[in-house]
């Protein structure tokens, strides 16, 4: 059997432009002798849809683009496997339901509803939709196929030690004879996720003597990336085939092949480089959002530092040079060097740079508060002020030119509110928020390895500053940034106690304990950020979900 | 038997604070010879502790906290039902459970998971707990009472035409002859729910002919206000006793006493006076938001428009006259009357006033700028800075003496993106931007009743502005605010489309498709917002999750 992988890049909402996506895919896929092309889950309305489909036209709107998709590929040689939201028929629950059709010479032969709903971290599923109850295991040529949808195949009795669900989707079809499975997915990146599918579609592969077809999402919407990354495994877990990561791709796999050496190497990529992984996952991220939000440009505030150093390489990389405009805006505390440093990448770089200096401003909005701050002396206020000139100004380009803001805060300072609201956390999207300060210089490195040391090493070297006074650095009031993330690892990503935390660190408790109250007094800040980029297993965002107003304390 | 409704106010994750509030209740109430007092759900964490209920600690706690209360009126002559969160016991799914217990001589003597878990609007609760499964009556004195919590009841067979579950857990305990049901409940306020309530738990008082104890949690937790207004029905679904609406209250109830006039006449104002009702849900979520955040005082921006000017007051009713402080930040177009107006008001209603004038931080910023704009006529840009200049203002006012910034946005605005984001949008609470502009007009009539006519008649009548250039009127580019707010309603609160509200109103296509595309766009503002209290059925916030970057036309 001669299975195309169709690796799209969906946008949400946009039925008819997916549509025409998928029909491309297909005719290229049948020009090359494809039988059956597998899309991704919702490949139709794209992923996520939240809550456009609690409306009733768009569930309408999902279910005819899918039939107009069976029609436009009904002269083909082939079956198309497609993913889509459905009107649901059962009496009581949710309107719509995640489902996959089979679609062959015009006609729907088979629909079938994702049974296990995803309902944690940033997956809403049981909020948009009703589960499915009963498999057909579809029957084409030679082969009965198990075809699932995404969360259905991550529920493996043996694979997990802790199950979120009592049923096994695709034991139940191997339990009735399925001979391949097909499993259709819009499973998002983040660091470490590509070997774990790698590992676990392996262990199902051999458990159950199939071959597994993984057909993933690349792309991203909003703050979730899809990394592609689909393959094809032989019934003892060997990658036969395998599609690239972070961009589009079409891939043939015989299903009677033996394994494929080129195939088996790119897989072993998956299991490493992560941090060449980050980077891509946000250049694609960045990429998408600006285009799916119908920008062409972006401008970034450049301080000089690590933070907005590497988003301006990683936009440079999504949307090309000619659309970053780079912005410093020196104030009363900023260094010689960090104009000096941002001017230097810019240049480096090739980007567009203007140097816009808030101090006049800073002065006046100081002389017009005197009066009613008198007796006060200089605190956080002034601070905040310079930070929020500054958001002004990029937001006033913004306004201007038509430019999207990119933020650069990074995950360690959110974490700990070390930024500004309506300040420095202006922006359209939040380019590194999930990524800790440490991974920061890790990544910083991937992108001087491609843009030949752009970031000037100084960037590197120099001790992390706002600059919102004299003499500031970050180490006044936090410990080192190494052993900052460790602890917000544990307590953000993994909700670890602080007294755990402390042990496990070889910590002093009151460290840890200060760490975990600026993380939860800050949340505040967070629920007002730019939607920003997951590429761990847990960011701020949709993704963690925390009362403001809660009095929550581990030492009752 | 006699029954005392705790309807206390709990703060989330204040589980000691909690448990404390319920001992009082409990005292008092054995004092009054209940012999049996009733919590609302989730009582000992606060509803909703979200995310909280992934941190073990927190489950641990939860389940100590129970212990406590059990052990602290271990003494007391009468039983105790108490929501906690609970940790579960299955193998497979979430650690967590919503439960009930009964408590009595220091022991649990009852535990009951919630079986129907809310995942829609703003519940979230499949995310954050495991469903029950079995249910068992509990067997007191002469009765068998059938304990369940909160959506547990709302899903009768009978009442709903569109029900979200298959399973109806009342009449389940109803088929094995429980004589009374209690209904414990975490049930937000808003319009028309009230009502409602009344309505479907009378239907099934009469359905089942047993009566319902109905007790609901009090209080504000970020964007839910919950309005307490517990009650009790007789088995023909008469009101025998109720509680307030909107404050702590403790009731006795005997189940066996006939129809009390009082309390009758209490619950028929449940069903009408709902512009009353929003008034005080907006100053009961004000008051607890700012209070469950550690603040005292709160800012305001005073334009001298009717929704600052309602703010001001809600925020009066909220903290006390001594801890609101009005400023008046005239810019280059502000009218006389604006400053006017503000300071007419404030002196009415006895708060601190300042002014503080925009306009020469406006001039510099504009000269700042000057060289990068060079060649650009003046637009939004230059609008956006002043609404900024505003926004950081008051948030320098806040930083600088410790108080809350409350924003000013109405619903009608937020939905079709007239308002700046990181300008009038600041703050830590969006008081009233779940209240469409129609409801605004009425809310002051309200604030003027009770606070003899602090809201000058001239900001009644002057045509709504933002004041950001010369001449402006709301009514340039938005259509007459009765016609808005019925377009926002169907589009916004009821998901229809663009063609039906057209034809359901009356009013041209285009108009309809235009709001309905603002709409669209202004998304990424609003997952940048201030929480907002929920008064609707649909607020925009937690409880309506769009997509940004997303491309769904109606007109496909």
């Amino acid at each position: 059997m001669r299975i195309a992988l169709g690796q799209i890049n969906s946008t949400v909402g946009d039925l008819a432009g997916n549509v025409a996506l998928c029909v491309r895919f297909a005719r290229e896929a049948a020009a090359r002798g494809a039988e059956l092309i597998v899309f991704p889950e919702l490949s139709i309305t794209g992923y996520p849809p939240r809550d456009l489909v609690e409306k009733r036209s768009f569930v309408q709107h999902s279910e005819a683009a899918l039939r107009q998709l069976a029609q436009r590929t009904g002269d083909l040689p082939l079956s198309v496997i497609a993913g889509y939201v459905g009107q649901s028929s059962v009496p009581t629950g949710k309107q719509a339901t995640n489902s996959a059709a089979v679609l062959r010479g015009g006609e729907i032969v088979l629909r079938q509803n994702k049974i296990l709903l995803p309902t944690y971290d940033i997956f809403d599923e049981a909020r948009n939709f009703v589960p499915g109850d009963t498999q057909t295991l579809w029957h084409t040529g030679q082969q009965d196929v198990a075809l699932t949808i995404c969360e259905d195949a991550w529920n493996d009795k043996q694979f997990w030690q802790h199950r979120l669900y009592t049923r096994d989707p695709v034991d139940e079809l191997m339990q009735r004879g399925a001979t391949v499975a097909i499993s259709i997915n819009a499973s998002p990146f983040w660091l470490g996720k590509r070997a774990l599918r790698l590992e676990m579609f392996g262990a199902m592969a051999r458990r159950h003597k199939v071959p597994f077809v993984v057909v993933n999402q690349v792309g991203g919407n909003d703050q979730v990336v899809f990394d592609g990354s689909s393959f094809v495994m032989d019934a003892e877990g060997r990658v036969i085939a395998a599609a690239a990561s972070f961009r589009e791709d079409l891939v043939i796999a015989d299903l009677d092949a033996g394994s494929d050496p080129a195939s088996a190497s790119l897989a072993e990529t998956f299991a490493k480089d992560e941090a060449d992984a980050v980077y891509d996952a946000l250049v694609l991220g960045t990429r998408d959002y600006i285009r799916k939000c119908g920008f062409q440009q972006v401008l970034i505030g450049l301080s000089g530092g690590i933070d907005s150093s590497l988003t301006a390489v990683i936009a440079l990389d999504a949307v090309g040079r000619e659309n970053v405009r780079g912005v410093a805006m020196p104030g009363p505390f900023s260094s010689d060097h960090s104009v000096r440093d941002a001017k230097d990448m810019a240049e480096r770089l090739g980007i567009r740079f203007d140097i816009v200096p808030i101090t006049p401003a800073y002065e006046e909005m100081c002389r017009t508060l005197a009066p009613i701050f008198e007796g006060r002396k200089p605190d956080v206020t002034e601070e905040n002020i310079q930070a929020r000139l500054r958001g002004m100004t990029l937001m006033s380009l913004s306004n201007k030119f038509g430019a999207m803001v990119l933020t650069t805060g990074n995950k360690s300072e959110i974490a700990v509110g070390y930024c500004t609201l309506y300040g420095d956390m202006c922006g359209g999207l939040a380019v590194i928020s999930d990524v800790p300060k440490t991974l920061v210089y890790e990544l910083s490195r991937v992108a001087n390895t491609r843009h030949s040391n752009a970031i000037p090493e100084s960037v590197f070297v120099k001790p992390p500053s706002a600059e919102l006074r004299p003499d500031q650095k970050d180490s006044d009031s936090l410990p080192p940034y190494h052993v900052l993330d460790a602890i917000l690892r544990l307590y953000v990503e993994e909700f670890r106690c602080v007294r755990e935390i402390a042990d496990e660190l070889s910590l002093p408790l009151d460290l840890v304990s200060d760490v975990a109250q600026k993380v939860d007094r800050n949340e505040y800040k967070r629920q007002q950020a730019a939607p920003g980029l997951k590429v761990t297993s847990k960011a701020f965002g949709m993704g963690r979900r925390f009362p403001i107003a809660q009095r929550y304390s581990e030492n009752e």
